[in-house]
């Protein structure tokens, strides 16, 4: 290894370890932090990232990535990956005016406040002018980071590097044609779940020994991490050998904690499959937060929301719960798997999720071409709301008003979350052609192979690849809605009693 | 205030906002980090501790203070006292070469595996050469930071600046003079306590309670701190909105909680008083460990080994602990106060503590002058332990291997244990007087008052006055013996049936 390299992978992982206490700060603050730290902490928090940028944005690590552009490290997959995502983090970072950024963190910081409010008050009209404000921000972060598909694909690409809008909009619209059918003949279907199984009293406390119990079946090393509580569920990936999920528990709502822990713990064990010797870079960082939604969403649908995981589990989660004594395993299943349009995005099932955030792609992207007025936001909200799922929001709360990303100024990441259900249906096709096996196993409780494999072909590469090789290269084909769509057919339409 | 000063204080904070977040991390290290981190922590603190180091000794910095040292700041006092704390950190930090710093935390790694195995082995001699090292290194250092008096106030002055030896010395032999009859005495008093009354039964969920109740009593803030528990108590002062004590139960010792959360408390309310206007900078910080010491040793100590506050909480604690039923609240405060030569510092009563430290004072002191040998440390540490308490360590480990300050390099921080002792006692005497009700008080359980005096003539001057400047202000008098031996006489004669 070249000199050069040595001095330049010195200088990353100090870059990365600036993150990583970031990264733990934030975690302590959801988690641990008094209340009256909270600007003490805005403070520790602004100085690491100041700190994080000027290293990122240093002419010194401009001239390394010049100088290393020059060698060559085909025979060195982790070096030349090294060289590659930094050159792309310094590319975006060198290309943003600091006066830009620092007016997106000003106006996100008051367009958080007024969307609380207007979000409180169902009052869009108030937020419009901050959504205005963010909209002509976002758009010159676009043309200085620069374009040639459309603006939007410039913003999706901080957080799904390499996406284009064009081909998601292709994959989505291709799932949208077949999930919108698929909505309407489950909800007309003539069998419907008893969902009040889901409401029985369960004691927070077996909830977290019950939940702590899947996440070891999982193969979460608690020596390497740990599980908390917070208001919002979230994964801190402090290094892959401290990894921390929280969950959030509703005594009179099981699904809550359970799911959401298994949903975490999938982010997780991504975490904590990446290398370890190559911590602090980016041969140990994941490749997009689409990737990463598909670990999750993997954990938490195809094995948490199958049969076969709770032919084995619900005997132990009756054990545990004697409330739920006299309910069967199908009707569990099927209570689990409940199907119905509803107007909350956090709240959906797994069949409507993927409608919420195709409105939001749609919007977004019309908004930042400029043929979507933020006036015209709320009409057009409903409107999508009565094509994709058939409901109209009763007031702007319930509906455009429902997320804060917007207001914080995260535009082009909600794709991700629809983009992470089709990997996750489309690995766990292809672990389960690797693993003629999986189904059985999961019938044992026997989760470890799966995690094994996913380590195997997904974790451990870091940003090896971009999201479109790996899931090429780990599916034999590049993403595509058929693996979803026929999971969502195969699992639902037999539950719901349609031939 | 000029705009010199406004640069000035700006780096200020930025220093000390990271010194800030190491004190987080290593927080977290101690109660929440998973084990496999260990080596990703190290990581992180180093790249904060050498951040830090950077911005201290910046040639930026030193042109600063130049400057602003031609400026008056007499009429204002927190600027004065900023820019005099800040110019003493940077002078110390300048004078030690870093190959020097760095060789000192390669000595202190290698020492401390070798004093850990030395004392498992009770075998001084494996240690021997290692402290050898580590007294030339400091002894170096002192030489680089300079001294007038003695080599051993340049390693003081770090943790208790602007203290003397010699002056240290002259109250230290007024105080052993008096201790070392009185331990006696006790030691051959007609009454002695029943101790066993400490070892009954407590569950530790009780203990966790009853400490926190007594925490809310002295006025600690939960909105601006938190307690948990860990192996080694301590108090991390994060800022003074964030400040995070831990303690350590044993179900069989209550003592060992609740004097540890009086003690870490009053560590606590130090750091809680200090002006949070003044965060990260010298005016928010403590003045030196000595007296961050006397606050937790005068909660421990002068309040929660009073008579008068278990009046008023020894009911309470009945009423918590059943196995206490039967004890009298004289047999309780007799038992608390236990005195009795022993071999372990940190397991020493308030009577016989000093004694201790005293030894280890003499005994640095000598090393570093070059008159006691390394090798002759061991029967030097015997000879002491027979004058000051009349016992003689049955082997090494008990004896002069028991403490890890030596192999950690920290040579010049025993005293300021003892001089926390005696503040302590002067304090409290200088608070009696000014508060002609505190017993009736503290009877009461009415403990707000006495945190408000300390807060008003104390914690909320930060850094604005030396230790010695602060005593004298406060109690009238430069530090003396007599209160501390004068509170220990009329507590412990009377208590053990002497006249």
């Amino acid at each position: 290894m070249s000199e050069t390299y040595d001095a330049f992978v010195g200088r990353v992982r100090e870059l990365y370890t600036l993150y990583s206490i970031s990264e733990l700060l934030e975690w302590d603050q959801e988690t641990q932090m008094p209340p009256k730290a909270a600007e003490d902490r805005g403070r520790q928090a602004a100085l690491l990232a100041g700190l994080a940028h000027d290293r990122l944005t240093s002419a010194e690590l401009g001239s390394l990535l010049d100088a290393l552009e020059a060698e060559d490290f085909s025979d060195d997959h982790a070096a030349g990956t090294n060289v590659r995502e930094v050159r792309r983090a310094f590319d975006r970072a060198v290309k943003l005016p600091r006066a830009l950024v620092a007016e997106i963190a000003r106006t996100s910081s008051v367009a958080k406040a007024n969307w609380a409010q207007a979000r409180a008050d169902s009052d869009f009209a108030r937020f419009a002018p901050h959504l205005q404000r963010m909209l002509d921000l976002k758009r010159q972060v676009a043309d200085c980071v620069g374009w040639d598909g459309e603006p939007y694909d410039a913003l999706m690409d901080e957080y799904e590097p390499g996406a284009r809008s064009a081909e998601v909009q292709k994959v989505f619209e291709q799932v949208k044609a077949e999930l919108v059918p698929l909505v309407a003949e489950l909800r007309d279907a003539p069998r419907q779940p008893d969902e009040s199984i889901r409401s029985r009293s369960c004691p927070v406390e077996q909830q977290a020994a019950f939940g702590r119990r899947i996440m070891e079946a999982m193969g979460f090393d608690f020596e390497a991490g740990r599980m908390d509580s917070s208001t919002h569920p979230f994964c801190a990936g402090v290094s892959p050998r401290d990894v921390r999920l929280t969950t959030r528990y509703d005594e009179h709502y099981l699904p809550m904690a359970l799911f959401g822990l298994m949903h975490e713990t999938g982010h997780a064990l991504y975490e904590q499959g990446l290398d370890a010797a190559h911590a602090f870079t980016p041969m140990a960082q994941a490749v997009s937060l689409g990737i990463h939604e598909s670990q999750s969403r993997l954990w938490e649908n195809q094995v948490g929301r199958s049969r076969a995981f709770w032919e084995y589990y619900f005997p132990e989660l009756q054990a545990t719960f004697p409330s739920m004594a006299d309910v069967t395993l199908d009707d569990w299943y099927f209570a689990i798997n409940t199907v119905r349009p509803s107007l909350i995005r956090v709240e959906a099932d797994e069949v409507t999720y993927g409608l919420h955030i195709m409105l939001r792609f749609d919007l977004e992207r019309k908004m930042l071409r400029g043929e979507l007025a933020v006036a015209d936001v709320p009409e057009a909200w409903n409107e999508g709301m009565r094509q994709l799922l058939g409901l109209t929001p009763p007031d702007e709360a319930q509906g455009c008003l429902q997320d804060i990303h917007w207001a914080m100024g995260i535009i082009g990441y909600f794709p991700t979350y629809a983009l992470g259900n089709l990997y996750a249906a489309q690995f766990f096709a292809a672990a389960r052609a690797a693993l003629p096996d999986l189904d059985d196993q999961l019938r044992r409780g026997t989760l470890l192979p799966l995690r094994e494999w996913l380590r195997e072909h997904i974790h451990r590469h870091g940003q090896r690849y971009r999201a479109g090789e790996l899931v090429e290269k780990v599916t034999g084909r590049p993403l595509a809605p058929e693996p979803f769509v026929a999971y969502l057919r195969e699992k639902f339409r037999p539950l719901y009693g349609l031939s």
